[in-house]
């Protein structure tokens, strides 16, 4: 089974993306608005009880993680997405570290925290989206108490299998 | 804030449910497919801290809930949904019991335990889809050892806030 992990940010945060991603995003209707920490990896039902421990352990190790967003991004020309860009901080950084190394994964990208708004654009609509936002300021500042593990659908779609709150095992 | 508590059936179960919400489920996008425990309530950011350590301590009375499925079934002529119906069980009924008297909600109907397949139906497609559904046997038996605490956001659609593991507190 594939499986990621995610922050889902604050119910402001999530409804603000989710009113361009309902445009933009393909992927609006297959999960929430969210930061990923580890795309995807594969696991079968023995592993990830394993891995669950280890995820328990690992917020153990965070108190909380500062969700800090003051401005609109893209990858291009890596690729056509627009997304709110996530302030760098120390402990989203270790975290994601600790996940890479736990998990012995190998990103494909660097770690780019962010919250995607639009993606798969066409040059137009790339050009459309972020010439729109790219001007404007955010103020969100808020912080995350907990990660998610979830698992795809064979519709593209996430469950959420398991909730870790940070500081809690 | 509207929060849901509901259990997400495995993999095979929500891949089978998904592919005919696809046609006949309006909320197909807006939340995989789940047994909802309690529909929905209004709790404030300081409550729901309230309300989920009570679910963790309900959670800690539970080892785990039977969920088999033999068979589907119709909420016509109350409404148009069919769904695929949950084997009753003690301690699934007991679990929805502790929850309502816990949050002290008032369910508007009796707790029939199912994954919706289909509402919102012109009398034809519920006609359709239920006369195709009704006379073919299910054999899915497995069990839950968790429910998802969720909020729902401006767009109808429901992020998961919480995982409770039964057994566990």
């Amino acid at each position: 089974m594939k499986y990621g992990i995610a922050i889902f940010p604050g119910k402001d945060l999530q409804d603000l993306a989710n009113s361009l991603r309902k445009r933009y995003d393909p992927k609006y209707a297959l999960i929430p608005p969210h930061i990923t920490l580890i795309g995807d990896f594969e696991a079968n039902n023995e592993e990830i009880e394993e891995i669950s421990k280890k995820l328990a352990t690992i917020a153990s190790h965070y108190h909380s993680i500062p969700i800090k967003v003051t401005k609109v991004s893209s990858f291009k020309p890596v690729s056509n997405v627009v997304y709110l860009k996530i302030e760098p901080s120390t402990d989203l950084e270790h975290l994601h570290q600790e996940l890479i190394s736990t998990l012995a994964v190998n990103p494909e990208h660097p770690f780019v925290p962010h919250i995607t708004l639009g993606q798969n654009l066409s040059s137009d609509e790339h050009l459309d989206l972020y010439s729109n936002l790219r001007m404007q300021n955010y103020n969100f500042e808020e912080t995350a108490d907990r990660f998610h593990l979830l698992y795809e659908l064979e519709n593209g779609s996430w469950t959420v299998y398991e909730t870790f709150r940070l500081g809690k095992e």
